[in-house]
């Protein structure tokens, strides 16, 4: 068994570093991850230069790219086969609701089932990280699971841990993804030059949190799984469109 | 009236201009597009610095970031009052399948959607880009129908135009996002230092471009509409999660 | 004739367009300049990527990369013969004293210098950049008389206009660069995610400005001519070294 | 003491790590460099937005900006007092010649020298990079000397080590830097979408590599010790261009 790891939080972050010791009892591990911070990268993919492929003293990759670039260049041209599955995280922050869209570490999961890849994705759902053991803790035993009693079709599952201690966890619950208010407006700022600049505000806050969501299981200290695809094509509207198109 | 646009090409390109022209008999526009070309964005924001806008000879803004960024950064930092419609393009190049993903294009028009704004994606489906005018007159009729008489609910709309003669058009098709095969290996240079270094490769070919795709809709010279939404929720696999964490 | 132009802020600058425009006539005018403001940039050279080379419907040339890179690859992979002259600028702010070493259009001129072409860097002396067409005047009087009756050795000057009127110009000094006391200390600033960012701060004031200097020039409202070289080597503190590792 | 460690290399460079061991038994030594590889980077200063300051679980801090600014922000916004010496290094690769002006490694040492303190690079002058604790050493017993018998003015030493054993190494050498012919050119090469794209060559030659020359002593397995300055002023042209001016 073969697992391939990455993040967007950067190949030294220590969530990578948590997952790669709790995985490396359950199979072999290489770890392609991006060489700085790209949180926010979502699926973007670097066309207008090349890629470098560098390796650590601990035995980690990094590549001058992002999440996507780390595992399309692991599965395309590292890789002499197809790893088992490809995890992505421990994101030091939730991934949930509407924010997946911007997510580098869904993202880079989302690249290993494109490429026909069983992928997870897991956050540890808080502002400060202080759990990564309980997150580490639930990617061990849900791993386990999926190589010992695969879900016998191309997944993609998205996980977000509360961020508490593993046996003060309420359980797992199958999720939706939750909607936000709009995000908060950009904030000004004045650089020591004069110039107007203007920082990304915070996200919004939760919309839809109701029973069933991601955001709602994790307010209640359950391990939040939430099966994603990937077709965007809005199926429900499409009666609609075609009698605005006839009219 | 007023129409944000935005891109994912920067600027200064054809596409953007001929967008403008086309639409700015219609309603007031304004221009916020990236500085440079950031094709393959996907819906990347920029967190970890703040953004400049600037203003050029011609009027239009652009912006050190994203397309995502472009299109937030006018909306809820620029602009007093909500655009009536975001219209991102024309972009130089095809955005169907499983390629909107990755695309800034629709990135740009996915966050006038989130922010509660009437979204257009428009691209015209050619490698060479001759016929602009041809994307150009489509987006005009489109985005005038839809300013007379709204869908009625929110909407992120993507089209793609042949890249021939408008009188050449065999008319519109409303399509859902086709599929393509696994993305061709990346491809490996040296550079004149004697590293080696990696090219993301090609897109796949197309593997579901049957009736009813987009892939179908272009090749047989129809605009194709593609209503989307972004809710990733694998609703359809629910059941067979839920069957997976009781056994 | 020919004269190469570059900047470092960016092909659509007000500045080089003055620049093409005022040499235009006296010799053929090839512009390669940064895609984008890369003020700052000094001396650096990309070398973990390649290079893109794109020409603008105005006929000018953008590189993605600095200065340097513009100068080194017109000269090195563009132009058929070697141009006659570099002159790069007009830049927007003066390159005076210690500033030079940070500059992006000193940089430009030096690398025309060491690839052995006589170049020459052009600077509006002041922040709100009115008066570009004395730069030009200046720039074009200058660059006529070189090539009419060249030095007779490799040469790289650095040229600074008072931004006034042509008229108010009171002539031409040779000047040594001045020196500034350091600079401003960086300007702490927080994020709205709440974490702790710095600006470089501002440059310092002029420390020697006196009598010769190029500071002192430009505030009596004359063009200053600071001719440059590129050996740092220190000769006169060899002695001083000399002794200290003989003690 | 208080020593002050960079390098343009990364934060993760063996080399920094080799410096920061070999002199931490002298002073106090604080590490701040940049996040990722900046090799070629010069002077530049990062000025369109702000920097970050982070510390790895080794206590080094890295910054998301150049040598230049990493040297920058710790001594103007994070240290209390100015430290004794500022160290740069140890570089994978020379620094002699023409190529200082591109150098990070030196330029991390040149704002220290700008700021006011007693600054070195120190380079282990080989590709392969095999004997960093023979530089190590050389740095170690160079500092202790400045440490204990200081200049008595302001210094900026630029410093190669060959890249043998320390017992191969023939001493000390004080010299001045070499030139090198100019560099090889651009190279082409085809990105997997058909653009053209363009490599900066390889340096050229050594071309004045004689007696007194840093390739001289580094060729010899000396030392290489560089005393430098930076003001580029052409003080020995200053006549010429009076007589050409007057012309």
């Amino acid at each position: 068994m073969r697992i391939l790891l990455s993040n967007d939080d950067g190949y030294f972050a220590p969530g990578i570093e948590h997952l790669a010791r709790a995985l490396g009892s359950l199979a072999e591990i290489t770890v392609v991850a991006p060489e700085r911070d790209r949180s926010g990268a979502s699926n973007s993919l670097t066309l207008d230069r090349p890629l470098s492929l560098r390796k650590t003293a601990n035995g980690f990759y990094y590549v001058n790219g992002t999440p996507t670039d780390c595992v399309h260049l692991a599965v395309t041209g590292m890789l002499d086969t197809l790893p088992d599955m490809v995890v992505s995280g421990i994101n030091h922050g939730a991934n949930m609701g509407d924010d997946t869209v911007y997510s580098g570490t869904v993202a880079a999961a989302t690249e290993g089932f494109l490429l026909g890849i069983p992928s997870l994705a897991i956050s540890l759902a808080s502002r400060h990280g202080v759990h990564f053991e309980t997150a580490a803790q639930v990617a061990r035993e849900l791993v386990e699971s999926l190589l010992a009693r695969p879900l016998g079709e191309p997944m993609l599952l998205n996980v977000n841990v509360p961020d508490v201690p593993y046996e003060q966890l309420q359980g797992r619950a199958l999720t939706r993804l939750g909607k936000r208010h709009k995000a908060e407006p950009v904030v000004r700022a004045q650089t020591p030059r004069q110039e107007t600049v203007y920082w990304v505000g915070a996200a919004g806050a939760a919309q839809d949190s109701g029973e069933g969501t991601d955001f709602h299981a994790v307010a209640n200290n359950r391990v939040s799984l939430t099966p994603l695809q990937i077709d965007l094509t809005h199926t429900a509207q499409m009666g609609r469109w075609q009698r605005w198109l006839q009219s």
